[in-house]
């Protein structure tokens, strides 16, 4: 429709701006106008930052997460604890857990979870090549690091079956009461969760 | 915080992208981890639509439409009408009116509206340009369509003034029930003046 209105070129950065997560149709349509109104100061910047990114980014060959060295600047961090690997199941968690300065180890990104509603099964997900890493003599724990949801519980069983042959110690991230939140409101499988794995005040 | 794991080129991305209306921090986060899984699919098309945006889109000099050629599309359509102009305060506001196919005349962008708690004063809008096009013979008809809110309707009231010795006839859309709206949730201006402003059926 505004294609008569405004031309292709503009209609075609809509209609990319519209697959970013976040973005409907209308929304694409203002950030558009917003980056042509803002030409030098943001639309400028940003074709430039995506140019950069294209050219620099790539996929830490060990453990998965994006970066522009490979290995990633986790991975190749001497500070961080080589026995330790932290297995996430996108690169999102892998920044939230940085941002919260929550591991001193290395990660492992599996790029999704198991799904079988999906199609998402084993061979979609890095499981062989974190298989291949617990192996490594200088790895002594493998914490799962996944959502507490039935496709990321799933997941945590399979891959801690695939582990009893490695000599590592398996571990997950406890359940519990978030900090700040209120009792009232929370669910009774975390309420009983947080109870039975109470800790000394 | 994450420049640390994944380098300032990342975050730079994500600061920008957090700039669009729309995105918030987290969200740009999530887009432009969207962006990088899909290089080829998304981030090299939308880097290569940023920087044909940069280079061909213009603002028009007679109406302040956005567009690829200088005077727009609709300023050089010969099938629109040219004694009609239909005042919007956003090229937002034209792309609607174009999508809705509400007019077969042509536009005046004025920028925004005035507001003076926001500091907008009539030296910000593009008012002078709009009686000097409500001056030419060929106009006679001057569609005021500003939002139906108190910035919008000061705006209104203003540029009438102005026009009161220009030869034109100075309208504004017409208030009442949005199709598909319920009566049950309109307020009550908007129903007496649906109410006073009925037509026949």
């Amino acid at each position: 429709m505004a294609t008569a209105v405004a031309g292709p070129e503009i209609e075609r950065l809509i209609q990319l701006l519209s697959r970013l997560p976040g973005l409907g149709p209308r929304s694409a349509r203002r950030a558009a106008l917003h980056l042509i109104k803002k030409r030098e100061a943001l639309m400028a910047p940003l074709a430039s930052a995506l140019q950069v990114a294209i050219e620099r980014i790539q996929v830490c060959k060990t453990c998965g997460n994006i970066d522009t060295q490979n290995p990633c600047t986790v991975c190749t961090d001497p500070r961080r604890d080589p026995a330790i690997i932290v297995v996430v199941a996108d690169v999102a968690d892998l920044w939230a857990l940085e941002r919260a300065h929550a591991s001193n180890g290395r990660y492992h990104v599996l790029g999704a979870t198991l799904s079988p509603l999906d199609g998402v099964g084993p061979q979609d997900l890095t499981i062989d090549a974190l298989v291949a890493r617990a192996h490594d003599p200088q790895v002594s724990e493998i914490v799962l690091a996944l959502n507490a949801t039935v496709d990321g519980q799933t997941t945590a069983h399979y891959i801690t079956d695939l582990l009893m042959e490695a000599n590592v110690k398996v571990t997950r991230l406890a359940h519990g009461v978030p900090v700040g939140g209120e009792l009232d409101y929370l669910d009774e499988g975390t309420l009983s969760a947080a109870m039975r794995q109470r800790t000394l005040f």
